[in-house]
């Protein structure tokens, strides 16, 4: 059986390993030059993403730039391989309900095949969780599978609704 | 038992005072001055409202002006009555995914206790749905209770997703 010193010892170097790895992660918002590191390869984990040239990429990012902090796209980068490899965004709707109130909406969270387990799927979702509380957000909402439920649930997240779609 | 020609003459004074009805009833986007025309009580019939005043409404209506075709609040006035009888609201959110694609998302849709089954909330959903799709959306989605399922199926809507929400 393993002694309470070894259990000890084993744990500081779990910690040791885990801030190595923590500081190889940076998480910021999205910038131009992301389109270089993998973010729309990352995007194409979660969803169909297309072939999107440089040129639409940022008419597109500054399209969304346009809106100010009431759209923030969270990246978490690799700093090691200069990769992405988990995203998710967040934006806020404004309501004229709840004393003209605002929504958040996340959408597109995605966390690279080759890093999970690391937590980084939390760490996205606590960031846009608090950005929309910070931004003055009455309630934050998304849409998911069943099978990805126990994860926002972890995530402080309940079954409330049902999403309804209509594809063109 | 009711003759055909009893049945037809029937159909025809239906037809009749629906054609009445409907012409009582315009649809068109939301105006400044719908403040006073009870649009606010409406919304307060399917969430809480709380109170707000002109000023605070025309704020909110101009930041949701500056959003240009992105966002569009449709409602549905009784010219009779002067009084706003239906509403909803569909903003379309520019994303990276599905070669940087557009998806509608529709809120807040309601119709007046008074005015339903007059087919109100279908005006409201054809028209935010072919908003949406005039829009370059490829898909419109909402999230509703599920005892509203079946009125969205109607619509040509399908359940796909689970909604999840955390309220602060």
């Amino acid at each position: 059986m393993e002694t309470i010193a070894e259990a000890s010892e084993k744990s500081d170097l779990l910690a040791e390993i885990q801030t190595e790895e923590q500081e190889n992660f940076t998480l910021r918002r999205l910038e131009a030059s992301d389109y270089a590191k993998g973010f729309l390869d990352l995007l194409g984990q979660l969803s169909v993403c297309g072939q999107v040239s440089q040129e639409e990429f940022t008419k597109r990012f500054e399209e969304l730039q346009s809106l100010g902090d009431d759209h923030f796209v969270c990246v978490i980068e690799d700093l090691q391989s200069a990769r992405i490899v988990a995203t998710g965004a967040v934006f806020v709707e404004r309501k004229f309900l709840r004393t003209c109130g605002k929504a958040g909406h996340i959408e597109d969270v995605v966390v690279d095949s080759s890093v999970r387990g690391k937590h980084l799927g939390h760490k996205i979702m606590n960031f846009l969780t608090q950005y929309a509380k910070n931004a003055g957000c009455y309630k934050v909402i998304l849409d998911c599978s069943m099978e990805n439920e126990g994860f926002y649930e972890k995530c402080g997240f309940k079954n409330t609704n049902i999403q309804m779609s209509l594809r063109f």
